[in-house]
């Protein structure tokens, strides 16, 4: 009986799970690092297609196997200057298109299928090459995403032109002056019907289009998001614009705008973020992505929408993949952080119990499970959550777009918005802090670029600002969970067709729930940990619905009253519907039948462990409520963390095989599969440019006058 | 009556404090920061003395002026290659060496007020550049303080020829396998009697000393700590030796060494971390630092030290400084941080209640005070327990250095050094949390490099490791802690000098109190909250050793169970042990008579806000001990921590203020002084290198075949 079944006996499941074929998982070479390997209760090739199923993983193997073997990919050890970064990583995305990766066969797939293959290359371009993924999605796959379903037939040469890399683009959207406030876009596009054109023009510097990924040096085209205005003065909100900016032949910029590049940034130096400003500059009628609204020749405004919002939310709707693989991206950097850090601290040693005898690998060390292994539990938790979310969003996107009626559609999307919109809160700010402690835990070690801990952070670093600033972005999901509150209040049901707040039907009985254990066992499970999530939502949606009431009584306005409901409660209560929809996903795949026991019993324990984790920040809110009384929740929670890392520790190693991808995409000196260390470090030590070398600049510092010494 | 003594009647204060004259500090230009400067109850000139004293503000703003107006220390908006960060560094330390800041005036003084004035010019050049002063601080000052506390006469030319410049040093103690454990380092000093040398060596590349800052490539001497051994075998530890390691002519190193650098780091990149390989590499018997340990012409081996154990922390006590300096920059960083992050919220704009009306600055949304205001609080208490903290630590070294018989001593050393072994860690986690939340609250253009912020968290991200790791040295604070703790089970006083820990001999009285405030006045005091961290400490004290006491009954060996005692117990002691330690140090200042009461005001509302929001992250700890049993305390301590934010808002571009340095020292394109970001955005988006210019690789990119569209 697997621990799995042990700890859950409410699901059936078959004998023997169906065999994996994991041939073709390359194996690993012997080392050091079999000390621990050996300790593995199970087969890390079979939890690896846990995390990435055969058909995603062998088309991930294959582009990194191609890049490889092709030099162009292989990066040096010190940074080039970032004029050299954005040249190379211009060189890389031409090439990756080049390969065609992307098939015709993929492409000829429906949207769910071709889309998550494109999902997947953009997985595997960017756990390799962050520059080159971001300059690919936004120079060529979501901008050809935003024409098909924003435009109309005749946009469809860009479209093809974009994916034979014959143009690159951009997407224009944030200005100097506004981000998170997207209604307040100031650039505007007016209708001459004299010329039938759009004049487009920045009104100042605040109206800049900026932080433009392609725009700074290497784009042709712009897809431009600016306020459509008719000739009789009427603003019609913002519409997206195919608009050139680049002559193709010469990359120099047209006249009537001012375009550059606005500098280094902490990472990504590869993207060339550029800023435009337009003086009113004249683009043809048809340059309007024209499928939800039009201007006759005439200059009549005409649209399927009854408000400028409605134009908004389809005109920015088709950025969210962008958050979408954001999240995908963020777990894979987790991923290569953990790896890194875990086989650090497999084959680094240090202090033991005998001054004189031998040293103890620092992963012996409680303090260093307990700052490593929830890390990799959380990767865990979040690359399998992510990764099955992610389909459902696909489809509920597909049907969305296939025009039938589909039942529950509006709630299903307004359900995918809410998820996405703390989710991507969730992951970035896990890998935030999972790459943060990984190179803590690496040491000084950790601090060489070499290890590749710090481009990890301050490439993935973007993340937790771009596409919806994460404090921003999350408020939508709380107003959603409000919004089923309400409903809940008012005896209606939740509209959740993805079953994520069902619960919040039973909130009355949920509250009244108190805390009863007495054991370990009480807590180390999977339904402690899912009560447990239940009471905290309810418990913080009924704690902020309260907020918000307080406000209305004190007569203060709903935009005041919802910024003074935020801290302590709106805001935690998205992430800890986040979290839950985490280990909710999570534990299907851990009680999925088709997996053998070996790989269940290790994922509970991960669950386990990332559950417990979770609920330890938010113990406070449990004595706040009510629901525990005494000392021992926390007792038991705090314990029931130390318990898992302990019974983690002889598979921490193989999991971080199975999270690992190959040595040549993890990039890291400290971190690779072979586990020699030391014989990696003095080869880079030796090896790294000028290394060696008296500097050229010796003749410039060298001391005078000089002392006898 | 000032806030202060609303909160507080028990100190006697003066109906008017002395004036101090605030006319060499520079105005501030006018600007749209002035709308919330207006609001300020108090002047920030005055509060800018409160962080440092007159003398050493007006010696830092000297040093400012001179390397402003010379164009050596004005760096450019983008990043020099890495061998370019070196060259720039050396030539920027050599001028600094050249302007004498140090005089011979400021050389002859005692040794605290001295070597306080060498911190505080370290400071001044640390936060303008942190290469430069780490680089000077390695390879002058820690050097030649070195050998006047380890050397003898002998040394003495070397100690001035590193003050004139003439020689540059590193301190070589950390090895390839080993940083935390110094016990362990193997590089070996063998005295060969037959030539009165000692005969260097490495065995093999794990003992290769590594990460020593200025060996990569500039440095003409090493303050090598290696295992001295004579030549009857025995080892007696590890012992200081003047080390020269490249020819000073011409810069190569001498045969019998191999040397390198080792490569980019995550930052601090002006610095050239090398290591070293020795390979039966002789010097000369004069070579070894024999204040306290000397060897015979014929090999003889004598000590004032009856264990090799005294002799270590003889030799290591030397660099405990680097940590005090350390401190003193971290906090330094954070100043930077939240001047940059407060001044951007209070002009960027975003939102409002009405969507055609005015945006509201991002400062007033409560989200965003939580967000900073917390971080301004930590930065001004830290502050503030840093500089008074060195004073005593000074005159502690001072006393110790004396050779006078001085009562309690060696108690207060230890005391010291616990402070030190969790204050070090304490400041700088916070100052790596307080530059990640200034970065994500300035939004996108927080990743601008211009920003400043991007490179402050790079270049201090290195503090947390180095210098002991954080995770490792703390371990000495809990340890100290324990032992005052069995002092008073045993019914003995406390060893505590500095009265860190009297309370403890109250511990009794002090764990059976409850907490039964009612209202936000309960929790708003400096009394709930020094009462709160007595409780807490004397818990966590008890907890931690009752876990002690459960290993020593399972016959677990000491040093497991003090490793099992970490998480959750020794390590969140050490830390609230710091936290405490910053909230009396900081309290006695918010209460000095020397302030007008507007001052302390302010600071007694940032007092209370850093108070309430440290507890709030170990608010569960008050549950899981009895101190709290119902939601009260949580509710008021949350409440108290949003009231603080709220008062704090007129408050806070002045604090602000206070704490920045001046805009060249910033060197912030979102921070500056004038308020005028959109301004300066523009004029850096403009005018950064090559913003505007066509790549020069524009025809390796220009896409073929072009279709015609």
């Amino acid at each position: 009986m697997s621990y799995a079944e042990k700890q859950n006996h409410c699901y059936p499941r078959q004998a023997t799970a169906m065999e994996e074929d994991t041939d073709f998982i390359p194996n690993l070479p012997e080392g050091p690092l079999n000390v621990y390997r050996k300790q593995a209760s199970f087969d890390w090739k079979k939890l690896k297609l846990v995390f990435d199923k055969p058909e995603i993983l062998k088309l991930k193997l294959k582009v990194w196997r191609t890049l490889e073997s092709d030099i162009l990919f292989h990066t040096g050890d010190t940074s080039y200057n970032v004029d050299e970064q954005k040249r190379l990583a211009m060189l890389q995305l031409v090439k990756y298109i080049q390969y065609k990766f992307y098939t015709d066969g993929i492409a000829n797939n429906n949207y769910k299928k071709k889309t998550r293959t494109m999902m997947n290359l953009n997985e595997a371009m960017a756990v390799l090459n962050l520059n080159v993924s971001i300059k690919f999605a936004l120079g060529v796959s979501l901008f050809a995403n935003a024409i098909l379903s924003l435009g109309t037939e005749r946009h469809l040469p860009l479209y093809k032109a974009a994916w034979r890399g014959e143009i690159l683009s951009c997407i224009a959207l944030t200005e100097v002056g506004h981000g998170s406030n997207t209604k307040r876009m100031r650039t505007t596009a007016t209708y001459d019907p004299s010329t039938q054109e759009f004049v487009i023009h920045t009104p100042d510097f605040q109206a800049a289009k900026c932080w433009i990924g392609n725009l700074g040096k290497t784009c042709t085209y712009a897809l431009l998001f600016a306020q459509l205005c008719t000739a009789d003065g009427t603003c019609h909100g913002l519409h997206g614009f195919v608009t050139p900016v680049r002559d193709p032949k010469t990359l120099l910029p047209y006249p009537g705008i001012i375009l550059g590049d606005l500098g280094e940034k902490n990472g990504l130096n590869g993207i060339d973020n550029g800023f435009i400003i337009f003086q009113h500059y004249r683009i043809p009628r048809e340059s309007l992505l024209n499928r939800l609204s039009d201007v006759t020749l005439d200059g009549d405004y005409e649209t399927a929408f009854t408000t400028p919002e409605q134009q908004l939310g389809a005109a920015l709707e088709n950025l969210s993949a962008a958050r979408v693989g954001i999240m995908g991206e963020g777990t894979n950097a987790c991923c290569c952080a953990v790896a890194i850090a875990v086989r650090y601290a497999a084959v680094r040693k240090q202090f033991g119990p005998n001054p004189d005898d031998i040293e103890f690998p620092i992963m012996e060390y409680q303090l260093h499970q307990w700052r490593l292994f929830p890390y990799i539990a959380a990767t865990c938790a979040l690359k399998v959550y992510v990764a099955d979310f992610t389909d459902q969003y696909l489809e509920c996107v597909e049907k969305s777009n296939s025009g039938e009626t589909v039942s529950n559609l509006p709630a299903s999307v307004s359900e995918i918005h809410a998820m996405v919109s703390a989710t991507k809160p969730l992951v970035t700010w896990t890998c935030r802090d999972t790459i943060q402690e990984c190179r803590e835990a690496c040491g000084g070690h950790g601090y060489l670029k070499a290890s590749g801990l710090g481009d990890l952070r301050n490439n993935f670093d973007a993340s937790v600002t771009y596409e919806g600033d994460n404090n921003v972005l999350i408020q939508q999901t709380s107003n959603w969970l409000l919004r089923q509150w309400n409903k809940v209040r008012e005896g209606e049901g939740v509209a959740s067709p993805y079953n994520t707040v069902d619960f919040l039907s039973n909130a009355a009985d949920i509250l009244k729930k108190k805390f009863t254990g007495r054991d370990l066992q009480d807590v180390t499970n999977h339904s402690f940990i899912l009560n447990s999530y239940q009471w905290l939502i309810c418990w913080l949606l009924q704690e902020t619905h309260r907020r918000l009431c307080i406000s209305q009584e004190r007569g203060e306005d709903k935009f005041t009253a919802r910024n003074n409901a935020q801290v302590f409660r709106a805001r935690t209560l998205s992430l800890a519907y986040a979290e839950n929809n985490a280990l909710v996903y999570f534990w299907r795949r851990c009680v999925s039948q088709s997996l053998d026991s070996t790989i269940q019993s290790v994922l509970v324990k991960l669950h386990v462990l990332y559950g417990l984790w979770c609920l330890e920040k938010h113990l406070t809110l449990f004595y706040q409520g009510g629901y525990a009384t005494d000392s021992s929740l926390a007792d038991l929670v705090k314990e029931g963390i130390l318990q898992m890392c302990s019974q983690l520790k002889p598979e921490a190693v193989a999991v971080a095989d199975s999270l690992a991808p190959p040595d040549f995409v993890l990039n890291s000196v400290i971190g690779k599969s072979d586990g020699k260390l030391y014989d990696n470090l003095q080869a880079h030590f030796f090896h790294n440019s000028g290394a060696m070398q008296r500097p050229p600049w010796w003749n410039e510092i060298v001391p005078k006058p000089l002392s006898k010494l």
